[in-house]
């Protein structure tokens, strides 16, 4: 069967699962606590990081946006992407702000400090760190709210890794329940959107031993 | 004609002309200090970050990782990619450890310290930070080491973007004279080559006004 390594709390990690299920890739997972650099998966993926996933056939592909770039080249039957070379580079240029700008602003800032700190046993949050993440995503919301109110779906006419990228790096904060959906109502709309896709209930369901999410996370009515 | 906006130390900028002239691309540049937040240049891309292309009919490329898909999928009469799906995603594999582990433990400890914080006004360079940043290097050129005694190219048989990720990243550091390279002779052996691309001649010709590189920076025989 078709491995995922991944962390049930790690942005990447949930974009590969919502573009496996997208897909229709049956797939097994393990869990990857990415602090303890466990040998055997270290010989995986040197850079420590997940995902990984591993094919049945014994092909690695070792990292979040190889993984990303791979389904969607392996599997290209249900797109994710539209065909166009401008309208790809349009949705990564938005993967890009997700996975690395809304990471660095606000994912570490929160769900780092929150709960990635607990869960490895490195110490306390630290306040400010939490202040400047709840003040950074304010404008991110606000990011999606522009492109929401300009287009169907993030990158353009459809859905895409775009969306997916975005919604899954937002469920991490959601899940430390750090996002102020009602102060913008847009951004809501458009992620109870992707929430009702059933590749999505796989994330819903997570719950981390000893750090249970917010009532409203898994509720399709939040 | 088509434009680049990049800036000459930042290695996704480097990244990107080394890339048009191997395709053999003509392209104008326009240098961007992402720190000024030049207004034209938000608008090209609101993340604020170099490199931007811009094509002749208008076409908007934002980002380092999409314009490096975007120009192997317009143009890939000069593959820079293998076409092997798994082949592909072991060359994403080494684009992404030097675009953001690199980075992260690397450049921004020595070239962000060292030069970046005196462009652009934002104080002195913090001595742990460069401690840090050189004492990761060696792991970094190790692991090239490691690479390179086991494959042609870092990612395989061919010359890919992975070398070209990893040589426009240690030409950074290079630029401030942090890379050891008489004690790793086997990546120097792998940069020497790739420094006699043509390619790669107008990252060696760069000089920042008041910040020269070092006498080897450019020596091919260095």
């Amino acid at each position: 069967m078709r491995t995922l390594h991944h962390h049930p709390l790690h942005p990447l990690s949930r974009v590969a699962r919502v573009m496996l299920a997208e897909k229709g890739l049956p797939f097994d997972t393990v869990i990857e606590k990415p602090w303890e650099r466990r040998e055997d998966f270290l010989m995986l993926n040197p850079a420590g990081e997940p995902p990984v996933l591993v094919e049945e056939d014994g092909t690695v592909v070792a990292g979040g946006l190889p993984v990303l770039e791979y389904l969607e080249e392996a599997y290209p039957d249900v797109a994710l992407m539209p065909r166009e070379v401008a309208a790809r580079a349009e949705v990564r240029r938005i993967v890009d702000w997700f996975t690395r700008t809304f990471d660095r602003e606000v994912t570490e800032n929160l769900v780092g400090e929150k709960l990635i700190k607990r869960l490895s046993g490195q110490g306390h949050p630290y306040a400010p760190a939490i202040r400047a993440g709840l003040a950074n995503i304010q404008y991110h919301m606000e990011y999606i709210a522009f492109l929401s109110e300009r287009r169907p779906w993030l990158a353009g006419s459809s859905f895409t890794v775009a969306d997916i990228a975005a919604a899954a790096a937002l469920s991490c904060v959601d899940y430390v329940d750090n996002v102020p959906w009602d102060k913008v109502p847009e951004a809501k709309d458009w992620y109870a959107r992707i929430k009702s896709r059933p590749s999505f209930r796989g994330l819903l369901t997570d719950s981390i031993p000893g750090c249970p999410p917010p009532r409203h996370y898994a509720d399709l009515d939040f």
